[in-house]
């Protein structure tokens, strides 16, 4: 079997700790139970310095033996073509997996990552928090629903949306019961303990090898 | 065969024509020579009229005999899996396929689309303008190394990617020639123009409706 990497970089700041995008490939290999290593890039010139693996200086990117893979999204349903617990057999389920795969990324995410941009530069928009409310509000009602998204179980795209919905700012901001209690059913799954200490413990020890390296 | 259905807004004013999503599945089905009906929503109460098939209330939607499917992507998705005009047929290129598709979802046109959206409401935000801008020179210096992202050859991730590229605000901000040249090479296929007239002749069709109901 080849090896599966996920790189991610070397150290980051405490603000963005446990919401670094290689969370979200870690939380799925600790759902399918795929066995993986870490690499890094470095923080410094972080947006330059990786281009050929990853063309907008991101991360985290994924490699699969030769395969290299970059955007979060499109590592998770690499991913999750590799094991039924994150992604229903049938067509049908497979299909509305990604469909809501696709909604994380494209419907939610595009108004709450701008909005939190904003946001934290102190520079909020009424036009972008409008319409990130009307986003969160209809999504509210399917989440007032059911439990998760598809085949009436935890899949990728609830991994996927419950990790774009847990950013502090945006949880913060308004009412909406359902939503909170999806993300707290998401987020209590061993799977993500894992996944968030795992990514805690890394930049602790970059922390640490950081200090030595000073004294 | 079952029947393959692209659902979209039986009416909407001159400005958004030629740029309603419908047109990226009609698209796909050109180039794919993939035989398909259009079926309509209501322009009035679109944001309410037809949420059981899209939970967000947007167009289009995509039916194909008992399956539903939302998000434009995942359309996208679903149809190139039927042809190898759409998507390479081996693993690797398939990964690189998806991993573009997502790019051109949540790391280019998350940028654009808030743009374009305070830019029209005429609320520019030089934060946000900034953002947009690292990320299409990032794309700039991919294009200006090659003709297509992936495959050496037009698949799916170029149709969507030229699809988010070619909105005319976001053409004209700043001298992107890699870029500009992309959007051209892609829109002068015959299944874009096809597509592209027959959404503009489908939103005719509806103005010459309209104005028989009121004679």
């Amino acid at each position: 079997m080849s090896e599966l990497i996920i790189w991610t970089l070397d150290w980051v700041p405490e603000g963005p700790r446990g919401f670094v995008r290689d969370l979200r490939l870690r939380w799925a290999c600790e759902e399918a139970e795929i066995q993986y290593g870490v690499r890094t890039v470095p923080f410094a010139d972080r947006q330059s310095n990786h281009l050929e693996q990853q063309p907008f200086g991101q991360v985290p990117f994924l490699s699969d033996g030769e395969l290299q893979i970059f955007e979060s999204g499109a590592g998770l349903l690499h991913l999750a073509k590799k094991s039924d617990k994150l992604m229903p057999c049938d067509p049908a389920g497979e299909a509305h997996a990604l469909q809501w795969v696709i909604s994380a990324l494209n419907t939610i995410e595009m108004t709450t990552v701008p909005w939190w941009f904003l946001n934290i530069s102190g520079t909020e928009n009424s036009e972008l928090t409008g319409w990130m409310e009307v986003r969160l509000q209809q999504l509210e009602r399917i989440l007032s629903q059911r439990n998760w998204l598809v085949a009436d179980r935890f899949t990728v795209a609830d991994l996927l949306m419950a990790d774009v919905l847990r950013v502090p700012q945006v949880r913060d901001f308004g009412h909406r019961p359902a939503t909170e209690a999806y993300i707290t059913r998401a987020s209590d799954r061993p799977a993500f303990s894992q996944a968030y200490s795992d990514q805690i413990a890394h930049f602790e020890a970059a922390d640490r090898k950081r200090a030595g390296a000073e004294t």
